[in-house]
């Protein structure tokens, strides 16, 4: 593609690329997009090496034009779109890449993949913080997921207000706070659970959380008081009814007069699951498979579709729409986005339109800038987009929060400009 | 746990971990082991930073001995297991992991990660290839999975007999077939889809795709031939009732004399939608979004357990096992699996066991070395994997191909030796 338009001229024709999805997964009220910053980091860093070069030649992938286009890569154009955390909705404008045909298009995958993994996390992830109330949630899911997507999708998940994960490489690469618990291996490893209990608490103190599941809980639980004293940090129940087990485990710890020892649950937990036990006496949730694998919605329908072009390089803009059937037709030309509040706070809706902007919706739109003429102008810390999604989320009517299937719980209201041109 | 491990002295045990899983997807039939070959490379290369190393300092994750025993880290033991593209069932003991505890349970969540993406891809994958029968399946999902977890389902799709990918990163990685066609922006950027065809025509030559559904389905079918010739090598239909059209395009393309110009359709495709157009005249699936999602099971539920440990860094091996309630218990102990063959040469059972191997199921054992003393000693080539699947898919019963949901296609029977411990 990149070839061909490169040797008919096409690929120097200024282009503007939408990403958006037409749907949210089934029955979600809203989309949390996630992947923002590391699509900045990812388009910065977009280079052919020469390896990668020699294998495109070597395989007559393209020709040589293409190659020394490749070779010298560098996106120059400018990005803007939703800020990272933001909530979206079916048709919103999340991402505007504007540039030439060539540099424009050659970025969609890793656009799409970035945002596409990321925001699946991230929408789980909300779901699940937002069931759980204030308790906090706790990112476990590595060894479930692709181990570099699990590294983002912990990522994610911090963004939609999880309190830590597991996997010290997302700590590591993204700052985000660690924490962890010990397996059944080390319990299994020690000759007796007293060993293994004895053996974590001279290492890492009573504040550590313990494991009580391997064997027996009720013992467990009173092997772990004797060895740490009342002051033991947490246990930890991965298996069994755990709302029955939590009440049960409570009760015995307050009895041997560990009142503030706390209480983790993990297990396959998702979104129901941690709402069922809201009335239960759980001190925090450990979240695995489901969370790295969206909650049954492993991956967001973001498209990345051309929506207007010139016919020159400096031209004026022309909107282009595949038109054909089969329910994928688009709406072309370069769009805004606001989301208007009532006298409460509350959105009211999402609103998406073409050509210029309402006066009155001004103050609501939601794009910000992210790259300008080929510089990254929008990156931001990673505690940033999670303050903006809390934000965000709290800002959407009630219903959103439900976890039982339904529509979006904004709708999305297109205003398109008479015009059919849009100015350079 | 592996601080507390080193200080308690249980770090130094001999230690037996198995990956095994206890239920494959609901419904499907059989599993497909993938990963093993990023598994030894991760295996060979795990090793840990400065910059790491001084993160996990600065944030005290763990102490002064433990970070030299990970400064110094180099897998030393032995793994073995199923061979890359084999099949398994539930209590398969897909992997073996030998070596003291610390250096065997540090690898844990690499190992799951790999193995749990990789064989979720492939087994998704198998499927759709089996419900094409000779039709060539192209990968094309790379948008819709994280940027890396795209290139590890690209080879996880090869191995399960798919035939290429578009994706140009797992091509340069591994040496799978690529291909590709253009996407809509390609005709919209152009002034009239017969400029647009006209130009990859000019660079592909007339045997590339055409992708025809961006307008009007028959006049882009009759501009296509119009500009490349009866000689046209594809086109590609992406949206719409694939049954119905594909059968319209085939008239209308041989009608032109374009008899031999194929048909590739995409669009959501999973391998219920690929055997729907078993009787459509159709030359190719491109697949996407259902392959890198694992067709509705983007995990498998792969475990990496402590089976055995010995009491001293070369004592005899004990069994060890979970045994609390929850459905979670495991079976303790090192593990054979042998899968023997009837008359027919169709597999009969998965034979899992602990202790001597019964003479007749010699000729069927399953397991291969893979890494020796910390040197592998498995690695292969991705057509031998790929072959071995076809093969190991061959030889089960025939059920193992329907795509309704069932129960395993063969049962795992276990076989436990009356000794409590192994000799070491």
């Amino acid at each position: 593609m990149l070839q061909a338009a490169l040797r008919s001229g096409a690929a120097q024709r200024r282009s503007v690329f939408e990403v958006f999805t037409r749907r949210l997964p089934d029955g979600r009220r809203y989309g949390v997009l996630a992947g923002t910053g590391r699509v900045l980091d990812a388009v910065e860093d977009f280079r052919f090496t020469s390896p990668q070069l020699d294998w495109l030649a070597d395989q007559n992938v393209v020709d040589e034009a293409t190659l020394r286009f490749l070779a010298d890569y560098r996106f120059t154009g400018d990005i803007h779109g939703y800020a990272e955390g933001e909530v979206y909705f079916p048709g919103s404008p999340v991402l505007t890449v504007e540039g030439s045909f060539a540099e424009a298009v050659i970025l969609e995958t890793v656009i799409l993949s970035i945002l596409n993994h990321d925001s699946a996390i991230a929408a789980a992830a909300s779901r699940m913080t937002s069931a759980a109330g204030g308790r906090p949630c706790i990112e476990m899911g590595a060894r479930r997921a692709h181990e570099g997507a699990a590294v983002a999708a912990a990522r994610a998940a911090y963004i939609a207000g999880f309190a830590a994960t597991s996997d010290l490489e997302a700590g590591f690469t993204h700052g985000i706070p660690t924490t962890g618990t010990a397996a059944h291996a080390f319990t299994l490893l020690h000759d007796s659970e007293r060993d293994a209990f004895t053996a974590q608490i001279d290492s890492m103190g009573r504040g550590t959380t313990l494991l009580v599941d391997t064997y027996d809980l009720a013992e467990a639980v009173r092997t772990a008081v004797e060895v740490a004293g009342p002051t033991l940090g947490a246990v930890r129940i991965d298996s069994g009814d755990l709302t029955l087990l939590a009440h049960r485990v409570r009760r015995q710890l307050d009895e041997l007069g560990a009142d503030k020892t706390r209480i983790i649950v993990t297990s396959d937990l998702d979104e129901y699951a941690i709402a069922a036990l809201a009335a239960a006496p759980v001190d925090g949730y450990g979240v695995g498979t489901s969370l790295v694998t969206g909650s049954g919605h492993p991956t967001c329908a973001m498209v990345y579709k051309l929506v207007a072009r010139a016919a020159t390089p400096d031209g004026p803009l022309v909107p282009v729409a595949k038109r054909s059937a089969g329910g994928k037709s688009s709406v072309g030309d370069r769009k805004w986005a606001a989301r208007p509040l009532d006298a409460e706070g509350v959105a009211e809706a999402e609103v998406v339109g073409t050509g210029p902007v309402p006066g009155e919706l001004e103050p609501h739109l939601l794009h910000v800038p992210l790259i300008t003429a080929g510089e990254v102008v929008g990156r931001e810390p990673l505690a940033a987009a999670r303050e903006r999604h809390l934000r965000a989320r709290a800002a959407l009517p009630l219903s959103a929060t439900q976890l039982s299937k339904g529509e979006p719980v904004l709708a999305t209201e297109l205003r398109i400009a008479a015009a059919e041109g849009v100015p350079a």
